[in-house]
């Protein structure tokens, strides 16, 4: 087998066989294919795009390049959340402790946060102690446990797709559905999981621009999930403001907290409700929408999801007197106040600026081998379709550099643009897509 | 200027622009960029093709790589010639000395031969002494004194180029108009000459395998000629069989000496008498096609144009009894004769499987570091539409080696087919491309 008739074969829009994407995998992986026979490949899939079978096998062939985690020691249906990446999505740390608080096992192995967008793990750090290396044997101890666990990839889960998306990324072949859709269900399904959520994001802070596209990139990825044998469901959600209303490690998971007490952000409180409905139901802990809605917000209510996080926090080595006393977590030395020159109701608010202003402060990675701010972040006040009047505050900057803060205030002026109310109110949730098909809400 | 977004730009199908197409020819050719990002930018050129001013660009960019050859110091109208490719294409040795015998400056520095096509200066160099490698001075010299000079490339014409095709030839983005048009004429280009023909094959033999195609490329190329400032036409010739009758270095030289004679082949005599008339009236030494025809002619019989042959030799050091005694150049060990099995019509002779038995037998290089079997070849008995007997010649195979011998005959054998008599008679020349547009014969 040749890389080069490989690459001629996609490049004239042919179907790549099981063999040829195996091979071409397999050994780009080890080293034996250079980069620019995979460079040309990824811009040919690029142009000619992959059918169903090609990007099942592409993601068979990205999990078999590693190692994957085999979760049968975890008693009863284990369920899994993956966010294609949003800013202030705080979910995780929400939703996790709600659905093991329902008996449900809440396993999860995250990533980093690159970019604009934040990293569960980084999130936990901020919290004095809180381990996210754990052993594969304290991965499993503890979901059996307490029924949840949050870690990072071990080493080498999905090789390949290290190696593809570094490649990727300085070849101007990350915007492809195949890709994309492999990439994300490889790390995922590596790790045994029974069932999958997907929070497709969609809007100006995440990387999907539109609906359509983030319709296909969710029906791409049930596929794989399905076809690979794991219940998978995809919920399209809104970024085109950030969720919640804090953004920024330390202050992410003050949110989270308060949320889990009943207090949070009602936006970030529904869709963790949304997800997690979906999730007891996969987990067959429920009969109906109702019943898990019920359920979950049971939990909230009685303390027990907040209890929960509590008890994540002390299996994974962490200060628990940070959880119960928030104020304990790491503080920005400045806190500078967004006021408006405007009045009237906020028509939109960028979330890409608001990440991106997030990563001015350095509470996010501009690069993987960044060092985070994890104390600098922003907190909105004002939220589209909020009445603001002159002077009053749109939002807070922390912030340890003072220029940098002041910096960040203006650019946070020109991302709320307010005038006339918005004739139609904002959904948080556009649509569900199954195995049996897409529906809009 | 980031590689990234040039590579994003073209993918999106924008246009590039002068700055930006310079800037990723000088830092690719100095090493700047890595093999991968141009690998990615080539298959997105091939999906998304160049227009006529970024394809004019772009030769430009590669000219001025390296080295130009001025050529002002050679008196009157120069012209040079060039081939896509063919099988058995003998022309240049013919046509260079017709030309000129006819008081043209036929100046012309040609590549090495690869695949199944051959190339001059390996032809050239079955003639003992024959040196291919001449000093700038030694070229300009002898063009001055004898109107002709055939050597190779100097080491620093086109850098570019010589990076872009290895890049190409292993990516699958050879098949690229822009790049193939860009590619040829930065090297004609970058030699002086005023007037250029350009020989497009079309057919099994040759790179282009339909007419369209050759078409659009032989359009391209007279554009960027024409954009360049140099008098450029083309003419696009049938390669479906071989041309004349000899395949293989030594074969074709003695072949040419017999058609500067006026005992050649009739398709390549006429096919001389072609781009020779093109070429007497771009370099205005004839006001009709008739007149110049008159005057190739003329130089044929009179032995103007086989002197001319003598000259050139002995300008560039060959010892001329080869020419004068065609039977001191290589000769092989073995002459197979090809007998038919079938009685009938010769309706067609692949091209191309015949370019690739001389392979085989060493005639052709595989790679640009092969040693070439300069007395090894084909030479043709039948050709297309003629009649055959059972028992009757095809061809002869010249080998050193039997076994290879034996399995030509064989696959030369399959190269014909044999059948009933072709209702249309083959054409030799399908049109002419020139600045004014497209003139189908």
């Amino acid at each position: 087998m040749r890389t080069y008739d490989i690459i001629k074969k996609k490049r004239d829009g042919e179907e790549l066989s099981t063999e040829e994407i195996n091979y071409f995998v397999e050994n780009y992986t080890n080293g034996q294919i250079p980069d620019y026979q995979i460079a040309a490949l990824f811009m040919a899939i690029y142009f000619n795009k992959m059918n169903k079978r090609e990007t099942l096998d592409l993601t068979k062939a990205m999990i078999n390049s590693g190692d994957s985690v085999d979760l049968s020691e975890i008693k009863g249906i284990k369920v899994d959340k993956h966010s294609t990446g949003g800013v202030g999505d705080t979910t995780t740390l929400i939703l996790g402790p709600m659905v093991a608080a329902c008996g449900v096992p809440f396993v999860k192995m995250s990533g980093r946060g690159l970019g604009h967008t934040g990293g569960t793990l980084d999130k936990l750090e901020s919290i004095k102690g809180f381990k996210v290396e754990l052993t594969t044997h304290e991965f499993l101890n503890n979901s059996n446990n307490i029924n949840i666990s949050l870690c990072s990839q071990t080493a080498n889960i999905t090789p390949a797709d290290k190696k593809f998306y570094s490649l990727r990324d300085v070849t101007a072949t990350v915007e492809s559905l195949p890709l994309i859709a492999s990439s994300i269900m490889s790390k995922k399904l590596a790790i045994g999981s029974d069932a999958i959520i997907l929070d497709i994001k969609v809007g100006s802070g995440a990387f999907m621009k539109n609906i359509d596209d983030a319709i296909k990139l969710a029906e791409e990825m049930v596929d794989i999930g399905i076809g690979y044998g794991r219940e998978t469901i995809a919920l399209i959600t809104n970024m085109d403001e950030p969720l919640g209303k804090a953004i920024g490690n330390a202050l992410e998971v003050k949110e989270a907290i308060e949320t889990l007490k009943g207090k949070g952000p009602e936006d970030l409180y529904e869709l963790c409700l949304q997800l997690g409905t979906r999730l007891l139901l996969l987990a067959k802990k429920v009969k109906s929408e109702k019943e898990a809605r019920l359920l979950l917000e049971e939990v909230i209510y009685s303390g027990a999801a907040y209890k929960k996080l509590i008890e994540l926090v002390k299996y994974q080595g962490g200060d628990i007197s940070y959880i119960k006393n928030p104020r304990l977590l790491p503080k920005a030395n400045y806190i500078i106040e967004v006021k408006s020159e405007k009045e009237g109701y906020v028509k939109s608010l960028n979330a890409e600026e608001i990440g991106k202003s997030t990563l001015t402060l350095g509470a996010g990675r501009v690069t993987m081998d960044s060092i985070i701010d994890l104390s600098a972040g922003i907190v909105l006040n004002k939220k589209v379709d909020d009445k603001v009047c002159i002077g009053e505050t749109l939002a807070y900057v922390h912030s340890n550099d003072i220029n940098k803060g002041k910096e960040v205030e203006e650019s946070i002026k020109n991302s709320y643009i307010i005038g006339s109310k918005n004739k139609e109110g904002k959904k948080l949730i556009y649509g569900l897509v199954t195995k049996n098909g897409v529906e809009l809400y």
